[in-house]
């Protein structure tokens, strides 16, 4: 049999994936079979199964990668000493992790969008992505958290407010806007980066003098 | 044929719309059918189909419904000179959305988040529902670029900022707190004006000394 280089066992690993993402973005997990991801991926049953042992394993993969990524990036920053501001560090992770799946398309859409939503769905049935997901998620939300703690440290941000809630509230506005896409259509991460910008350049509620009264 | 009260009518709507809520949030639109609907809200087919068509009316009055109402809470508040602050807002209107579904429970857990995630994941597939979620949150934007408008107005909020990219950012938090909750378990509306009150109180970019390098 003849040897086979680490650079193509990777991108075939990543073909497939690719592959599998693209499936599952367009019909959800539940409708796509194994038999999908191969004509999609176009190899042999032996091939894709040489890397996952079925499609729950091509799930948590294509899950788990994602996630991993996005932890990893927020994690570096927060190493920072402080880290960068929030409206620009959530256009750089999110503009990289969309930029990365480009590639990604159903319909002429970006598949990725509706990858997000289609995971999302599929938790409420499926109890293994669910334990992927959560875990993928509370790494992004301890990454967040190590960030806040930063910009509160460095008299960035009031320290007052407990930081998981606004790690909470910036995977929210990630996650928000990614669903949105799918509805909307694509929209650049600027958009983002603005909405930010604006709320970063209100008032303080505990020293400003834009309060009212709520009807 | 005994006469029947426009009070009675309404309870008897309002019932079936939760009931409906109730199947749709626990298995999704696709594997919920007429017949688990008129099971859980313990009526016979000729009371239900009184009211509506069938299940996809069923679902744009379920949908069309949530968003009028806080379409219409954002837009009262958009009358306001100037606008509640943006923490305070959508604490007050995710509450009570929330608080006013707090009856309807799958599995002892709150319906409202799964069942924004169900709708969200069936617009993929079917193309009406997709149309009433669009109209939908076409009008909450707009309630919420005016809001924008008045903060900017009011030399609450930098004015160089398009107010439709402030709203779309506002929503993405709304939506991705909810799609939060149906995978970490119900988190109080708290935890987001914590969130934003935290973001008002950093340096305005524009002015501020928080800028750091990207890596």
């Amino acid at each position: 049999m003849a040897r086979v280089s680490q650079e193509h066992l990777d991108a075939r690993r990543r073909q497939i994936l690719d592959g599998a993402a693209v499936c599952f973005a367009r019909n959800g997990f539940h409708a796509t079979s194994m038999q999908d991801v191969l004509k999609e991926v176009d190899l042999s049953a032996g091939a894709v199964y040489r890397y996952f042992s079925g499609k729950e394993e091509l799930i948590a993969a294509v899950v788990g990668e994602v996630l991993d990524s996005v932890r990893a990036a927020f994690e570096e920053a927060s190493h920072q000493s402080p880290p960068p501001p929030p409206d620009d560090l959530l256009t750089l992770v999110m503009g990289r992790t969309l930029a990365a799946r480009a590639n990604l398309t159903v319909d002429g859409e970006p598949a990725f969008p509706r990858l997000v939503i289609q995971v999302w769905g599929e938790t409420l049935r499926n109890k293994e992505l669910a334990v992927v997901l959560h875990g993928g998620y509370a790494g992004v939300r301890q990454a967040w958290t190590r960030i806040v703690e930063g910009y509160q440290d460095a008299g960035m941000m009031r320290a007052d407010v407990p930081s998981d809630h606004v790690a909470r509230t910036m995977i929210a506005v990630a996650v928000g806007f990614l669903a949105q896409q799918s509805l909307f259509g694509p929209a650049p991460v600027e958009v983002l980066r603005d909405g930010l910008r604006a709320l970063m350049s209100m008032p303080d509620p505990r020293t400003g003098t834009g309060g009212s009264q709520l009807g």
